[in-house]
């Protein structure tokens, strides 16, 4: 039997290697779950509005439930290597005939974009639990080494004294703040397509409201169009993770800067290690260039969505909502296993404290506070405290001095060539080069200074606990969802499925 | 007098004209009066802190008052074609000498990025009434047509009767969500990076929460690494920006295949038509040229910023701040003139309603309708019904017959052919192809009938409002806190501006 | 046995399921036949150098030959889950030990390199049979509607009277300047990096030409670092790729718009047409949304290529090699599959010239000839003649008129209105709004007069048959060149293959 | 007077300041000179043709010279804002009126394809100067350090000794490659589209070759169609302009790496230096953040002008031409400026061999070599000897050992432990691990030996001399083209102009 009077032949060999056959595997594999959720929806509404009668009703729904990826297949004669009719055909050819109403009034246009959208969800959950997961982490390990000096970087060179804690909660933060950001984007897209038929509306009085509902989403879309030629909720997601590749990039570079030679500043086990075929002294650490390397993509999946949406008509399209429609599948898998490789690489670094004391103190990164000492204490303006302090290090770097080795008459001549006196020059420089002190001496909210980590990496623990019992609320709502579809399904030839409220006729 | 003590000479030449004068140009002109407001409210706070007395701090806020762009300008040899020295200069060189602690314990870093967030919820505000007055445009041409036909397209080819009513609400919904959207994202990014100091935190007791409250922020950055190095920020918000052009430049699609040869169903006045210099006939309109090309600029900035990112060490660079930050600026601008020119084409297209309907009755829109009715009127099943329709329009057209001309033997006869019976089918016939019923056949929530219509509308106008009157509220919040800042320093000699609870001893 | 004595242990699971075990994968399925050619050309110099005796080089040679890749698979514990040490087990567990020797002065950098290089290669040369043969059919299709009218658009507006011919020999000019394009690529990338080592080339006395040679080669890549490094050339092809994508998107959505509503210029059979699940009269062509969705998807590959190398070391690494690199894997696999797309949608059109004649005779296409012959036969200036012209066409249209409805005293009396005089308007008319000899009216060359377009295709067609052979020759090359290394090594252990010439004794 | 008849009224204010008014300031700046030179050859066709008598085509030929910036401007009255009107306006108020078929059979489609072209030329000869003036440089520099070792990097650690020429040449290599593809695509496409018309070609006998020689083009543009709505030039520039800027990026990647902390191989003077406002030591090089920046945008640009370009019509387009268009304009200035940076960095960097060596030396970079010697020298089986090599370096630096202190027994210990015996271990050591020896190691063509990298240099050089005459020729030719309009010009109303076999009659 046809399943259109319009067209005859079937695909062509070629439209059916390069297209068909392969989009019916993903679909099959993908979105054939919430494919059987939405076909499930639709029949409660068939019989609430009194299409079918309870036996016709439940014997569709139980064709329905045994509806696995092993018993459809892409052909071109039989289904056009179309899922949808692919189902079709597979329930038609149960042991009861469907209903004649089934699939009245309906179109494949909301069907797709709900079941893509549905799919959207779920991936979006599972890289939720990722993110919360990393954050932790990186939390975690910040927490062990609080008052440990390290340098901090600007432009490359070193600039002051932080701490592991201080640098790692910055991740943390960066993690957090996507992390609640996915959240609020899924409850902004967490809206029903179906309902909305080919473009413009459905005929029958389906309860798009209801229909949402029991498909788990908080609320029906509210415009017929937007359901069906809108794909904005897929550049809003790929934003999402895109944003959060870059961040994670560049807390990659630093490992990558810090784990290499020249530093030494992190190391890794064995079992994250790359050898060299050739050269016997490699110890490499290539997972950091992968982990790069996927958040490039992820950011290039982001890109190529939103040029492929460009410039096609607002309208359903397979342009839009297949061929765009891959790179935010794409982009879900790049960024898990790049989340996966960051998560496995953080919680097995070792951070070599030695070294990095070692580093702060071959510099100069005190030259700072000995400039606003020399302003507070020794009552020097401002911008001359930095060009005395500045001469003072150029003068120990051309003299052979460091930092622990301070040259308090030299300090003294300087600042008298600029007009000035300093008390005590010599207990100025130790007090400003001094790595320990260096960690506490910053004051301010957001600094350095353990006591000013502890604090936040407590507020960010209960962002946490918060983000993980709102995603504990989704997954839960997506399952009690499903749940009571296959309740009122298994009602249906009873009592307690008909309540008078829930069905009606239909007059289109 | 030297800036630094710590190197010789000046900026060369190349280096000065290819970066540092540009930079201090584009500075000057937009980043100017948001350095100053900080200025005021570090002196506010140097005040606080006790670190200068009434009439220095009342003769340093007089000499920033009077900052103007003309006052400074990039100079190698004075001010290292550096605005941040060139504001200093010109303080300095006021009547009264700045008081010795002016600056101390202060960085560019968090000023740079304070001053830049500055600029962009500037340019948000803006952008964000932009949107709002076309979203409102957009529903108000909508208005105008609830009732008329015309075809909705899918994959190019006529699918559906809708309205002009619902095609622009649809615009109008988008517009909505990307105008909500940005107030989620501005009110997230609203947060000061002021006290973060070079990148650890700063050594004095500088309160962060009130300089935020002071420059109009929510709140301060929790972190003081992530307020200097992060971006984040900026990606925000141009993935927002590139998000919503990539909807707009699906309906310009829509209107350059509209008011193109093939359909003319949208008109532009003479003054926004172009002429050909060589073929009389062409009245052309470029303008949608111009609007589609612009939003894929908006969506390549977003790309490029997110790219030049990537990669970099987490921390404050240039690389990310101002050759990164560059796209975000050149976005916006994209993104502003496109709204305008399709402010503008909007609200003065000429629907040609006589031309729409002419096209509906030219195709078989309502073969889903007459799918359904022989469905539900005549107990065909569906799929059936779906090749009975199909197999009719088939042979209408090849019989030179059309929507309007309709054959009810000749649908019999196939509905026969398939084993149905179908009564009365030249009626069914003309209720399915009627152009003004198929508007109205219509009855889910978000439909194109012209109540669903309405109420969506009434929906959407509600959130303009909202919005209108959110936004207003964050400008007001700007206004206020700059007013605040300058009656602070107002008072700043007399009793009333030294409150007991706002002045500290320092002591580092 | 260990394959390295630096480092402990094995892969983790995360990093050996997420990144080894995929790439072993890849590399097993795609490089493996390149990996084995070039150790059959290392093999050939290590006995060059004296390195091995005919015997041992007769075994190894025979348990290369053998290496397929259902012998090898990624394992943790064995080979660390690398296809290099993967190959290395399974050679030295043959029935012969392989010598001593073997893979001395050896690195797996250029070897990696090398092998890419040459599956690229192969990549081109199979997507350059798919340029050509779309370029053919297109310049066979042109060759069979040299005179037909249909009009040419610009900015969506009918503007000049063209022909199949024209139109469709345009995208055969463009096909074949991208297939000249990547020849000339083919040619210039075709260095071998073979006998770069690791970065700084090797030490033992490696001929590089003979290698090159060897392995199809046009000559060695010149630095050693450049070999290892650099993947500019994945770059240069990638361009390619993606600038011809560009130019098919353009002619892919002319065909969307022309087998869209609205115009019925093109048709497409059955075989290719998708129809509506809902709407029975629904008629598409998706898998022209394909084609376009695919040749975006080129171009970001090209896009991800650039942004994934950018701002990173000069140096061989993953991130380039591997991570970089899939995406060129990616782009070829896209563009073959659009081309194949395209090409069967080209072959299988079905032109509507009744259709496009009538589309010609419904707008005012002649007016620019009509300007001309008022300039020329009249003696208006032009910019009054183009006055002219346009007004008449708008009074024309005005007054319900068509180019086939000519109004002689109309253009007299708007001509007088300008101060011209025009003699025998009516017949000026004629001449300038006729189709068929608006097809001929163009002389120049290039133009859409049929005897142009004729010139054209046959310079087309001796362009075709050029490259052709020129790649007949590649393809000659690259089979040759692998037979000479499979005799080399038959001949190993007999007089023929010890030459004097070509064997060297090696001192470090 | 008016321009046209087709439309009234004049364009509105808002399109006038978005998009007429900018592009008219731009084309005056950028095109106008190019523009003007189209309309020379134009006139010497007319006068060709017989349409312009010698005095007139003077008149005009004066008038056209006289044309600067200055005198037009943008005005939606007078000109539509459209510089082609406002060229025509200006030359018809002279003292001469124009002859009457003065533009006859003209389109602006061709003339702007023809300009836009012309400026893009332009702007690849300057580019190639300074590219070739880069890779000299880096030439020049490399000729200074041939001996030096240094340690080269991959995966971020110490691999192997090389040396800054080695390096450096590689710089130049690539650049010398880049600016020899740039030369092959000029050449590709220097051909002319002055003759296409509007798209379908032109009504009267121009000569297209003529045209072409005349404006220095090396031929025309075969297809009229593809002269106007292809542009696929600029891609092609772009393309080449995007993969030298990533290289770029790669290279200054590693420069920064090496002029930051950690490694401390590279300084630049003063001049080039960044200081920070608070902290006193720092001595920042954000030149390489610049250049960086500048190379990100470079490949974006690529990426802008590639998306927009795609899905458009294959027509002539203000998208495709104008909005798509500016990205190459912006692309050059950013690459240019990259490449004015990276040229004053290269040429002023100092490379500080002392810490370059003490690198070497404090890594095991000989360990290859060690491996190698042991199979070689000790028969020691390849795989066998790295895993020997690599247990000695584990060893070592778990004793506290460096390359410089060699321990004879300990090797010879594990070798044993492995079943070998090592005679002379500590000799072998010590040829291995000595960095000067291992500068002269390498033998192969495109080593790191002084002597490889010497002949690499000649031939570079050889390259550069070669590019740089090639580039003189297509300079002259520009000027030879010009030289030769304007002295035909001048000739025009004496007989010498008017040869017998350069004027034709005409008849449509």
């Amino acid at each position: 039997m046809a399943v259109t009077g319009r067209i005859d032949g079937v695909p062509s060999e070629v439209w059916n290697e390069e297209v068909l056959a392969p989009q019916f595997g993903y679909e099959a594999e993908a979105l054939l779950p919430h494919y059987v959720s939405i076909e499930k929806v639709l029949l409660l509404e068939y019989r609430r509005m009194g299409l079918v009668d309870p036996q016709g009703a439940a014997a569709l729904a139980g064709r329905l439930d045994g509806l696995t990826p092993e018993l459809i297949r892409a052909d071109p004669r039989d289904n056009m290597s179309d899922i949808f009719f692919a189902m079709e055909r597979h329930v038609a050819r149960g042991a009861t005939a469907p209903f004649a109403a089934w699939h009245v009034d309906r179109s494949r246009n909301d069907f797709q974009a709900c079941g893509q959208l549905l799919s959207c969800r779920e991936n979006i959950r599972a890289l939720a639990a990722d993110l919360v997961a990393l954050g932790r982490t990186a939390a975690a390990r910040a927490a062990e080494l609080p008052d440990s000096p390290m340098p901090g970087y600007t432009h490359a060179q070193a600039a002051q004294t932080i701490t592991p804690a201080f640098y790692l909660s910055a991740l943390s933060e960066e993690t957090l703040g996507a992390a609640r950001r996915l959240l609020a984007t899924y409850d902004e897209i967490d809206r029903s397509p179906l309902g909305a038929g080919s473009m413009a509306g459905q005929e029958l009085p389906w309860d798009r409201e209801r229909m949402a509902t029991l498909l788990g989403f908080r609320e029906p879309q509210a415009h017929a169009l937007v359901s069906v030629a809108s794909r904005s909720w897929a550049l809003a997601v790929a934003s999402e993770l895109s944003n959060f590749a870059v961040a994670l990039s560049r807390f990659t570079t630093d490992l990558m800067t810090w784990s290499g030679a020249g530093f030494g500043f992190v190391d890794f086990p064995d079992a994250l290690a790359g050898i060299s075929a050739a050269m016997p002294q490699k110890r490499n650490f290539p997972v950091l260039e992968r982990i790069r390397g996927r958040c490039s993509h992820v950011v290039g999946c982001a890109t190529q969505l939103a040029f492929a949406q460009h410039g096609t008509p607002y309208a359903n399209s397979v342009e839009v909502s297949k061929e765009a429609g891959q790179h935010l599948r794409a982009q879900f898998a790049a960024l898990r296993s790049a989340l996966r490789l960051a998560h496995t690489t953080l919680a097995t670094a070792t951070f070599r404290t030695d070294r990095m004391r070692e580093a702060c103190e071959g510099d100069f990164l005190g030259a700072f506070t000995l400039a606003n000492l020399l302003t507070l204490e020794a009552g020097v303006p401002w911008r001359t405290a930095q060009v005395i302090a500045g001469a003072y290090v150029r003068a120990a770097i051309a003299g052979g001095l460091t930092a622990a080795t301070p040259d308090g008459p030299l300090l003294a001549a300087i600042a008298e060539e600029h007009g000035h006196r300093v008390p005590e020059p010599a207990e100025l420089l130790s007090r400003s080069f001094d790595s320990d002190r260096a960690v506490r001496i910053k004051h301010s909210a957001g600094s350095t200074h353990p006591d000013a980590v502890r604090v936040m990496l407590a507020a960010q623990e209960d962002g946490y606990r918060e983000l993980a019992g709102q995603w504990r609320l989704r997954d839960e709502a997506a399952r009690v969802a499903a749940a009571r579809v296959d309740a009122l399904l298994a009602a249906v030839d009873t009592a307690a499925g008909d309540t008078a409220g829930e069905t009606a006729t239909v007059t289109p």
